[in-house]
């Protein structure tokens, strides 16, 4: 099955213009979402911030689209995901993650992981680990040009991963026809805490 | 080194009284995370509903406690985490997932995933799926009892796994001194999207 990458006619300029109207509001509903777990407030103050929640999606509601963010592109290559669960900007969910390309099978992302993110006490939740490295490796695995999924992935934990700032590192290992074999770390203040293999494939329809 | 799980002196009717106040926040704030992401409001209407997210977490951050929500648990032996990145109820990151023991090395979870939770177009994000694998696992290798630690985990993607309701189950398949070995899947629209095979630690400071 062939996903649907949708290309709209929107000049760069446009697309710009549209991540200054949502990127901020996605942010800000970022410190929100951390609020919400770590507030102490009582009943007559939740209700009273419940209320302007509850007001914010009734403005945005009427507008909304149909089903989900999907992934767009431009005439000129340029493509986002604006609903991804791991690098989407005006998903609130996703921290959001910026993966860089540091050469064509070379990749880094440096990303603050607050409070939402917390698995064991203080300590990043080993699946959203699994999240972001699946994420970057994905990327990696595509060196810039081509579509891949994820067909295996193997993560050994090897050390705590403490909340705040992480850094994740992945590399293109080899590749054998359609299979592309990728490693990953993440690391934070207790060094590298999850050592990641995985092996993407790149569909028969995109070559 | 060993998390700090902190024992509170409350009783169950208080953490009730907590739950009900602080769980309808975010399952507000969930329904506003999928609005912002899929809404064409304009530039106008964006900014007032910036302005009701900021004067929510203006409500709520002045007693907020420090750091992370954690792990707690009374003196009756229910326990929370209300930050955690997959079942916290608190925490708008996490959809929630809730684990239910159908005995004690079988477990399954029934879970619904909007748009926040997108990779490819229209499917769940891949590392979403590790997510809540990684999480359903190591509450399968609890057995109930005991507190474990990821060790491996490797993750086969056999399919495509559409938005919308999915169902993990997890199952224990064997054990080993302090090792748990744990199978689990991930079932969507278009049948099993994920296998996966784990290896959990029950750590020695808790034997």
């Amino acid at each position: 099955m062939r996903p649907v990458f949708q290309q709209v006619d929107l000049t760069d300029a446009e697309v710009d213009v549209l991540e200054a109207r949502y990127g901020p509001l996605a942010a800000a509903l970022r410190v929100l979402v951390d609020a919400t777990i770590r507030t102490q407030a009582d009943d007559e103050v939740v209700a009273e911030a419940l209320a302007s929640v509850e007001h914010a999606t009734a403005l945005l509601a009427p507008t909304m689209i149909e089903g989900h963010s999907g992934v767009h592109y431009t005439e000129t290559g340029r493509s986002w995901s604006w609903g991804n669960a791991a690098i989407g900007l005006r998903n609130a969910v996703a921290p959001p993650m910026e993966v860089v390309h540091l050469s064509t099978d070379v990749t880094r992302a440096e990303v603050h992981l607050p409070a939402a993110y917390e698995g064991p006490p203080g300590m990043v939740h080993g699946g959203v680990s699994a999240l972001l490295l699946d994420h970057l490796m994905g990327v990696t695995a595509s060196r810039m040009t081509q579509v891949t999924f994820t067909g295996t992935l193997t993560l050994r934990y090897t050390n705590p991963l403490p909340l705040g700032d992480v850094v994740l590192d992945g590399w293109v290992s080899g590749s054998e026809g359609r299979k592309v074999f990728v490693k990953a770390t993440i690391t934070g203040a207790q060094g590298v805490a999850v050592e990641a293999d995985g092996i993407f494939i790149v569909p028969s329809w995109s070559v």
